[in-house]
């Protein structure tokens, strides 16, 4: 990007010397402020926390920190650039929550790609952090990950390649399905692409009773009996495809209501969506160009097209999602997070917007009622 | 500590929910702030930082950043209480980062206390900071993970405990010694105790050729004979106590023109000054009670006392060493902290005060020539 935006962004970067910035909560001029902000007043904070570990939270920083952590291997598009392409991207994110959510997040880049040393690692270092936020790791190295990292730490964790992008999607498809006049449960819906964000959106739709599911990637159709099916293919396969459909992407969306995109730019051809049922809802989510263009889309008869983009309608953009969903579970200090709190954040993300139309089935990320319908939502049972 | 003090303390932290909070150094209110700050401008940062890794602290925030990590092994006199305890003394060292230096500062809280674990953990996430200030690690775990540490990472790291103490005490008595009319290298220095603080002060005074120190422990005077020296011990015999003198620390102080306490309360009498040379330099650094109380030292005829205590003259505070040391060395992007280095921040701390007197060897933290007098003097060759 030799553009103007990317000269914009780099003087600014440079300018500025990043993004975020530590401020003191309490002023600190005086020896007294001293003696209470540091020694010897802290000692007895210490103290009370030692008693009383489970409080760590309300007497720190601790309750509202996340940890945004990336080793650099996925990153928007970008590739596997490791933690100084990498850190922007984290430090911009942290910035986000900040502005969103009110909440504190700190860029963690690592300099080991092992997923192992990653999982020692982020155990090593959660005692400092209210919540951790894994990014940009690319996939499958991701699944096992956030897994084992949910099994061994009692504390909110999400991955939010996976997590951010299926809450905001299965949300939008809520409120495309209630423009369209469909059950979502009753639809046909087909992912291209089950890399993180193409895993999570199949397995938030299956939790939410979505029967018929076709997953495909560039080998085509995904089923139980494919030669050569990996342990996350088979994990796929088997939350899907209930008639075990052989064959390609072209196969796979006849009579489909949804088609969702997590792949590559221009995939879709106006054959494919005209081979839909009528009225289907195009996800076409290929970050920056997207599967097929929302004009070509609705020519071949899209009733409802979103894509990853800001200068068309319905932006699938995951800054939606994070900030309201970290924000919940903070305040209800989760410590496990489940696929019925990431449906209820969906939920409360679509209820954002009261008449949903084809053109605005996702809010703005700068509509103030959305962290807060999130976060509200988010621990409801 | 149920005392006011600890109260107010306790009511601070928990009102507050900490001491630090994030804060955006660019707004964040628009479409375009936001792709700035984020995708898609942000990824020709992230391109450029590809190309440019030894750039990475120009366009973010990690040029001012330092990690305060601890295992929460040993938190000033409230001894190994882990992370949770030992977490608002991480932040509150932070938010002096902050106030003294303006730099930028994380706590991060370890839950491994296992040497090699914490070695790897620090490595692992170092891309993420400009410096590594270690924090309350016991003895003698400290020095080998200092200096595995500093084998691994090309980036300043130092562990406060130390060289925090260490540049300050030196500080003071290079103005001690300019009060009482002494050349510090002729002088006979007695230290008591071999601690982090002890140990580094040893080392600091050894590179600025005081070749006579006498160490001592529990047991008594360390010499290289002395059975049972665990390798830390036996470093410490090699640079100290040429004549190989034996005995307890009264026999150490006879004649001694020095005497640093880093032990235990009430260790020197009136006698054991009385015993020294005439004009003696006493710092008792015991915390929170000292050595000897500074009345009872000048009573004993010493001509300069000091502790770590605010409430008496002469305040040995570390508070007063490390913001100034980081940002020198974070300034001049520094990747190997050397003992010069420290030396030289001594020399520019001491130079603040510019006519010392019995009762201002060591200027005020709350004095703002403080941290620019270090910060500039740290690097001078």
């Amino acid at each position: 990007m030799t553009n103007n935006l990317g000269e914009k962004a780099r003087k600014l970067h440079k300018e500025n010397r990043g993004k975020i910035s530590i401020q003191l909560k309490t002023p600190l001029e005086t020896k007294e402020d001293l003696s209470l902000v540091y020694t010897p007043g802290v000692a007895d904070v210490s103290r009370h926390l030692v008693d009383h570990p489970e409080e760590t939270n309300e007497y720190t920083w601790r309750g509202r920190c996340v940890a945004v952590i990336s080793d650099g291997s996925a990153v928007l598009g970008l590739g596997n650039i490791g933690p100084n392409g990498a850190y922007p991207v984290m430090e911009g994110k942290c910035a986000l929550f900040k502005q969103f959510a009110g909440l504190d997040a700190v860029p963690i880049l690592l300099n080991t790609q092992n997923p192992d040393e990653i999982i020692e690692t982020v155990i090593h270092i959660a005692p400092s952090f209210g919540a951790i936020n894994l990014e940009d790791i690319s996939a499958p190295r991701c699944f096992y990950i956030e897994e084992e990292l949910k099994k061994k730490l009692k504390m909110p964790i999400i991955h939010d390649d996976q997590w951010g992008t299926a809450v905001v999607v299965y949300s939008g498809l809520l409120n495309a399905c209630k423009v369209t006049g469909r059950n979502l449960a009753q639809t046909k819906v087909v992912v291209n692409g089950v890399g993180a964000a193409g895993s999570a959106i199949i397995k938030i739709l299956h939790h939410n009773k979505v029967t018929n599911i076709i997953a495909c990637d560039s080998n085509g159709i995904i089923h139980a009996g494919r030669e050569g099916n990996s342990k996350h293919k088979s994990f796929i396969a088997s939350i899907t495809n209930p008639e075990e459909t052989t064959g390609r992407l072209a196969d796979a969306v006849q009579n489909a209501d949804i088609l969702i995109g997590v792949s590559k730019a221009d995939l879709f051809t106006e054959t494919i969506i005209r081979s839909m049922n009528a009225d289907p809802i195009v996800f076409a989510l290929a970050n920056p160009n997207p599967e097929i263009m929302p004009d070509d889309a609705k020519a071949a008869g899209a009733a409802i097209i979103a894509t990853g983009r800001s200068d068309f309608p319905n932006q699938v953009n995951n800054a939606l999602g994070f900030p309201g969903m970290f924000k919940g579970l903070l305040d209800a200090q989760v410590t496990n997070v489940t696929l019925d709190m990431l449906s209820h954040a969906a939920v409360g993300l679509s209820e954002v917007i009261a008449k949903p139309d084809h053109e605005h089935i996702i809010p703005s990320v700068f509509d103030p009622a959305v962290v807060p319908s999130i976060a509200s939502n988010i621990i409801k049972s």
